[in-house]
């Protein structure tokens, strides 16, 4: 596996977002996935795709300059050929949690849902974690790829 | 089926609200409700209704300016009144959590409650969804219309 | 029963607060307990009590301004003997969820805990809501009052 | 024992944090731990660690401002050392909820995780609470730990 691709709200986030009367405020993220994240980057390239427009630069704030990984803005339309014009599809594990994520999971080598995900998301990935968004997932899922595809560095 | 009437506050909120010692701030919103009425509209007219007068600028923010569907502020004593100026009611599917929505449920072709609905409004509505308001309710239940009604389309 | 006397935090609020380097910043409530109440306000009266002085003005911005009931800011210790200079104590009803709440139970005529309250708040309460502070629990307490105490009226 | 190490978040609080464009903004406490430990506070000295650089100032203004403890920025990796300077480790209870906490666990004569803590930090610890951080997991702790250790003074 070459490359841990994942969406940012429902996966590093709850999903949910404070809105007040000016629109989209804030974002609830989680404890945990940072130092996951830390530990499988040695092996793995990391890599943010995120759909949503409007909170973009909530995510960047975390994603980007907080914690350091890339993220593009790639709607769920997009994403197939998105991962497939950088990466072998085989090589890539995808993490998603969102109406139309089953869609990109058939394309990959390995998928992961958060447990708080779509119920075609979670039927779709090859494994779904015990947490949810925000509440450890992500740190779940690099233990999972860890101990599934490295174990053996 | 000719229009989908959706509450906000607990159907596409978690229906709680931050209060600070202005009143009320922020609303909490999640995942993936507007993906399913984007697909859903389509078919059928979509109309949010909203008894929270506090609070309506936070709504229309989210419900007008962003998804782009109408919203209007009717109490939920109004509201059959309000559904029946409009429609004939028996094409009207309505979702809502609160407290009054069971009385409104009898009085419509179809109705849907999210799981962390009122204990009448989950007795009297015709689906209960598995998710609650805030986390997807919206969108299984637009993903169940489309299956029950539209599905020969 | 003349009195149902509520506390504020994790009763008509889901217990939690939000801190900024500031301070205490937010807290959150939830749906339908302002019905529950304004139903119940024909019965009995109302007030609330809350011991979080950092919180003061936003409980007093939801309970006394918006809301229209009284509040008092009285500690824990000083509970029972606020009732007793206001009320014949066996015509109380008292909602409480905190640690030191099992004490005041005991000294009234009736008591109710929501479902996420203290152990021990919950082991002494005559009844214990099915939902949780922010989720309900208010407006769940106000029907069973209602139908318990007033129901022939 | 001597004294009662903990950690903030996750702990303290629900272990989520709200982003928004500027960055890290609040951080969610919970009901009654204040009182848990002001009375275990009677029989043990309480001192908090925290590893979030970025939410330190959050951090500081609950526990230090405004609860009166004191706080270090430990990261998990110096805590062990951190301890063994200032205590006989023996005479050390910690509780943490974190993704390296299980190895500080090992160190210490007593430890303690709560229900939402990570999954390896609750195999190690002595004792799981039953509540989540931010929903009364340390007032519960300070009860344990009053009732095991101090309960025939």
């Amino acid at each position: 596996m070459k490359a841990f691709i994942l969406d940012v709200d429902g996966v590093m986030t709850t999903g949910q977002f404070l809105y007040d009367s000016n629109g989209k405020a804030f974002k609830i993220f989680g404890p945990d996935d940072s130092d996951g994240l830390k530990i499988l980057s040695e092996h793995i390239n990391i890599h943010f795709v995120s759909a949503d427009k409007r909170g973009f630069e909530i995510s960047k704030k975390r994603i980007v300059d907080d914690l350091g990984y890339d993220l593009d803005l790639v709607s769920s339309a997009e994403r197939v050929d998105w991962i497939k014009q950088r990466y072998d599809s085989s090589d890539v594990i995808y993490m998603g949690d969102g109406f139309f994520d089953h869609e990109i999971m058939k394309q990959v080598g390995y998928s992961i849902a958060p447990a708080n995900a779509d119920i075609n998301a979670k039927k779709h990935s090859k494994y779904t974690t015990e947490r949810s968004g925000g509440d450890r997932a992500v740190a779940e899922a690099c233990v999972h790829i860890l101990e599934r595809f490295f174990k053996n560095l």
